[in-house]
């Protein structure tokens, strides 16, 4: 397997995006990649989109994206893994690259999801879900992560405030992202004060409805050398899947899948949590953030709230989390999230996250989930 | 890259499957390939299925495959390409274990598609083109693909009984295939006699709505030989991609994507289509059959109808298409189709397709379509 280098990232604003469709919503994101790349052709290209069927009834998105792409003839390969399909689409390219079938290769990941009305939206949401056993008797995705929340608050003394810390800490550093959907900041009170959408969470605890796109260019190390561009490796790659149910699990504050990925990701690159830079993570709810810090070992079991009101995820913290703003400000365009992670990573590494930088980063990690933890994809990337 | 062998298939019934859900049908397929192969555990799945959102308000699918067969944990991806996601979902699988990521990895597809009432079905089926310039004009599957046809009896001067012979040589063969959707044989004037569904196109020339589901295990050869399974190699692979519209082609007769994809695979295969035994190819039309002949290479371009006239596609003839019935016979669960016809050249190889075998058959190709042929995905197998 050969070394893989990222070597170009293009993301669209994320939003309520009105005036642009599926496929510009792609295709602007992945010029821009291909343009920061510098490179002339691409070989390959993967795409990851949870629904583009429910959402705007277009499936074959692929081949789609392609053509309009102007890269028609190349192999052009969509995934699926709910809101973990732009993680999984970075997963394959990076496999195609390391294996030696293909050279340059373009992951990307996409979603339209304002055309749906309210209802439609969340049902097509809900469909990460068990369809037949969890949403046929009436739960949807706030409601499954609100069950999480109240048991880690029951098991661990986890504090309605300290959910609202995560959302307060991602809208900080949202509000110095140009393409987050809410680039402002929100106080502890106004979460608290916001309206009920699953008892504990409430609307500031949840990530939005989201339109937008991102995408990256992929290639051998040597090649990335010969092109002298700045080397950003990655380094390891991890994925697992839990119950699709909830309800299956020992314990549903524990992501198991999350933990496995990282386990696998870390081992890979040879690294342990403190070696880790930074992160850029799956917070879909505030619960998840804290969730997902735990299973990547950062704190342990139920201290993920403490660590949060201890600002030990803040930028200048301990262990940085989700300095783009993560899904919650910057917003989450699910099948396109896994790559915002990537370009976030990028921007970092190359120093050009003004007013958001974390300093002297060199090892970061992306950890993007699918369901309630069903599926979790995770990778490590390091600056030369 | 290593060499990968096939070592292990499964299959359900095909056809109106009331009472098998989703579910039920990949979990019984694929444990009817891990049975078949003799492993004691997978390490990794891919799932096709077109849109099993669409379908049956699913998403998330490769989660919960993993979840219900049992392998929960393990990394499993859904790959879409319309009518060709088996075949990708073949070709990563094909390409994970090449890479050496990891040994053991189980392929399937599955489509539940008659839980959609007959409308819902078609706008399903539809997502395949493009909605917004082809779909949204109200054109459907059978619309487009009768273009198809009408343009190549323009040019070829293919009559509508050589189309009827497509389907009525696909039928003969299914009549010996105990899984086929529509087990018996029809005759040309039954073709020719039945509804009309989209000039020139009549019912009998179009694949049917079926449920299904179908699994290969994969390994690397030199484990094979280890587990002393008959030896049956993936010798090569393709992908390539079209114009999303059938406007958009400068001849829509040509299937331009088949053809890239047929000719990466012969030139890994090493192999001309004179090399090749028999063929398992994308008959959702009869028309497509023949415009697929075409791009294979088998015959010069016009020259498909001539060829199924004279014989030469039987099982006997001088390049047997469809020993299985194909999608005609067989019956077409989108997402599986592509791994049913790699079920089919096991089943071949290892002379178990009573009252179809294909007599010493030693190298075959699969050739897997997806939309109005915007995706195309090929393989080319060798038995030892």
């Amino acid at each position: 397997m050969r070394d893989v280098a990222v070597i170009g990232v293009g993301i669209t604003p994320f939003g309520e995006l009105w005036n642009k469709s599926l496929r510009n919503l792609f295709t602007e994101a992945a010029l821009a990649a291909i343009d920061d790349s510098g490179v002339d052709r691409i070989q390959s290209m993967y795409v990851g989109c949870m629904s583009s069927g429910l959402f705007v009834g277009q499936e074959h998105l692929a081949a789609l994206a392609a053509d309009y792409l102007g890269q028609r003839h190349i192999p052009s390969t969509r995934v699926e893994s709910a809101c973990a399909s732009g993680g999984l689409a970075m997963r394959l390219g990076y496999m195609e690259v390391a294996s030696g079938m293909n050279d340059v290769v373009l992951v990307g990941g996409v979603e339209k999801m304002t055309d749906s009305t309210g209802p439609e939206a969340t049902f097509g949401l809900g469909t990460a879900a068990d369809q037949e056993y969890e949403c046929y008797h009436g739960i949807t995705f706030p409601g499954l992560y609100a069950l999480i929340a109240r048991a880690h608050m029951e098991k661990y003394g986890t504090t309605r405030e300290q959910l609202a810390m995560v959302a307060v800490k991602n809208h900080k550093n949202g509000a110095n992202n140009p393409n987050a959907q809410y680039p402002f900041e929100i106080t502890v009170d106004g979460v608290l004060k916001s309206v009920m959408i699953a008892d504990p969470l409430r609307i500031l605890d949840c990530s939005p409805i989201t339109d937008g796109a991102a995408a990256a260019i992929l290639c051998p190390v040597d090649m990335a050398k010969k092109l002298g561009k700045p080397i950003i490796k990655v380094i390891g790659t991890g994925h697992a899947t839990d119950t699709i149910q909830l309800c299956d699990r020992d314990d549903p504050t524990w992501l198991e899948a999350t933990y496995l990925a990282a386990k696998q990701a870390y081992a890979m690159a040879d690294k342990k949590p403190s070696d880790i830079d930074f992160f850029e993570v799956h917070d879909c709810f505030t619960i998840a953030e804290i969730c997902v810090m735990e299973a990547l070992g950062l704190v342990d079991k139920g201290k993920g709230g403490p660590a949060v009101e201890a600002g030990k995820t803040a930028i200048e913290g301990e262990f940085p989390i989700n300095p783009s703003g993560g899904l919650k400000s910057k917003g989450h365009p699910v099948g396109a999230t896994g790559i915002a992670q990537v370009y976030e990573i990028v921007k970092q590494f190359r120093g050009e996250a003004e007013g958001r930088q974390v300093k002297n980063a060199r090892i970061a990690m992306t950890q993007n989930m699918g369901g309630s933890g069903a599926s979790t994809v995770t990778h490590i990337f390091e600056r030369e």
